[in-house]
């Protein structure tokens, strides 16, 4: 047995991240893959459920890459696809869903949720809205995650029902099918992101729910802007401040090195800098590290930039690799 | 607009076709394709629903596409392949999911059919032995016919609501997507056969239900025991019968030429011909013609026989129109 283990990972693909998402998601992530084997897929196919503007998923699925990019994802370690890249995927899908309970996707969380915000609008039929998409994703995701024979898939603790699902599944071929090949089945990995500290311009969690987010790659100007947003008390420049109730210094602390938050910290503590000094000081720390991946983003989403060559290589890796289990499941069951 | 319309079929691959598979479908569908740019696949993935065993699915396939070269079937004028070979509809599969409504996927036929089931054999789970393969199916069959643009799928008239759905199901594609492209929807085309007419060796409506059925192919000593066993009554071979009544006859005219059987009843009207020699009569009738028929099908079984070399050519051009109209959806959709 190889000793080592694939990792893999979705990203949606429904926006630019935030900073909130950097801390708990793409920086720890970005670490992990330098240590291990790890793929990432840009789930296009699942955004359809939900874009139906072509033009608009287009760009989503270019910007996540390229934010990707541009925070530091080496695309020479990390195999960096679009799940639309690799029609093995969906034809795995159709392979599963033959050994799928449909009890099972009766119970998935995100259809029950759809269920019940129908129950509390009152509405009679509690399937209104669902397309089979939604309904299916379960089995599809499970595709996404066999046809790559990954290992770990690190996902947030709300996903955790379908990495079990996705091993329920696997299961269930492995029963059936165990003679001829068998999947390894995959488990969950949960890392502890920071992101539920992170305050946002509000002061309460950062979250595009909340519109209370700073994007990553913005403007100077408005960067600046929304720096100066965030609310403050009203002690004056002079008098002594408390670090541990400001969100301003929160931000700061996430973001700047240890000496240069220790020394704001003393200074703020010692009275004679004032909030507005503590925004530009937060600005400077943003700024300096997102202002060089915001430039690098910029260029990739020129259009005929390196990025498509990035995609189009990973699509290449990613497909080999799925060639190669579609080969062993399709002899396992008969097909060819 | 082109005046040709595309036919497409879809095959079931579960075992040899009988008598009145042959008299009620596939020798109407051969009469017909000589006339039309006929399509047909075989439907290997919807067989994995409920074969598990993968030798058999494997033979099985071979057998029915063997059955309907031997019978006729002109592989350069008609296109045969598998599902399996064409990966563009299990991708096409994932986009009508995102436009289709799990609401119409409730009612379908095949679906309440497994709930009645469940409620009759007093099971409290109705959904119970419902595999995701099933339940997703009319999606998988839309997809199967909108991916090669088909314009007249020729069905049963229990295959309506397949037709029916996949027309919805292209509608909601296409008035969401119209924009960039459009499915041309297609028509269920229901031609009367005769199969209803056909008796089998009991009697009885020829079905395999009531195991009262004729192989096609079968070796000549069981294809005349079959024969034999076909019921008649006592009257002596010299007095007159009446052909309309006899079982025999009725086959004996569904297969020989109209002199011959005009021959035939005369000499059963006018007395003098027994039953035995009917049933001989029609032995050499049916073995004059699925003799040679079954000789070429078991030529085509053997293995490295040019039945590969068919399926391939037929797998080539239906890819090709697949990854067209693939295409055309990617584009509109926003996946490239």
């Amino acid at each position: 047995m190889a000793a080592t283990k694939t990792y893999l990972t979705g990203i949606q693909t429904s926006g630019m991240p935030h900073l909130g998402n950097y801390i708990g998601a793409i920086r720890p992530a970005l670490e992990a893959a330098r240590e291990h084997d790890s793929m990432y897929f840009l789930a296009d196919y699942h955004s359809l459920n939900s874009v139906r503007d072509p033009e608009r998923l287009r760009h989503d699925v270019r910007s996540v890459a390229a934010t990707w990019l541009a925070c530091g994802l080496d695309p020479e370690r990390t195999v960096l696809y679009r799940q639309s890249s690799v029609p093995e995927v969906f034809e795995l899908a159709t392979v599963l869903g033959a050994v799928t309970a449909k009890g099972l996707m009766n119970r998935a969380h995100a259809y029950k949720a759809a269920r019940d915000r129908n129950a509390e609008a009152g509405v009679e039929d509690l399937d209104a809205g669902v397309n089979m998409g939604l309904f299916n994703y379960p089995v599809l995701m499970a595709a996404d995650i066999l046809v790559m024979e990954a290992d770990i898939v690190p996902v947030g603790r709300d996903q955790r029902q379908h990495i079990e699902y996705t091993a329920d599944i696997a299961g269930s071929f492995n029963h059936l099918y165990g003679a001829g090949y068998a999947f390894p089945i995959p488990e969950g990995a949960f890392p502890e992101g920071e992101s539920s500290l992170l305050p946002g311009i509000d002061g309460r969690k950062m979250s595009k729910s909340y519109d209370n987010h700073i994007p990553l790659f913005l403007p100077e100007n408005r960067l600046k802007k929304l720096v100066r947003r965030i609310p403050t008390d009203s002690t004056p420049v002079e008098d002594p401040k408390n670090p541990d109730t400001s969100s301003v210094f929160q931000l700061l602390e996430h973001f700047a090195d240890a000496d240069r938050s220790a020394a704001v910290r003393k200074r703020l503590e010692a009275g004679g800098m004032g909030w507005g000094e503590l925004k530009n000081e937060l600005f400077d720390v943003l700024n300096g590290i997102f202002g060089p991946m915001r430039e690098r983003y910029d260029a990739l989403m020129e259009p005929d930039s390196e990025l498509d060559a990035v995609l189009e290589d990973g699509a290449e890796r990613a497909r080999a690799r799925a060639r190669a289990t579609m080969a062993k499941v399709r002899a396992a069951i008969g097909i060819a």
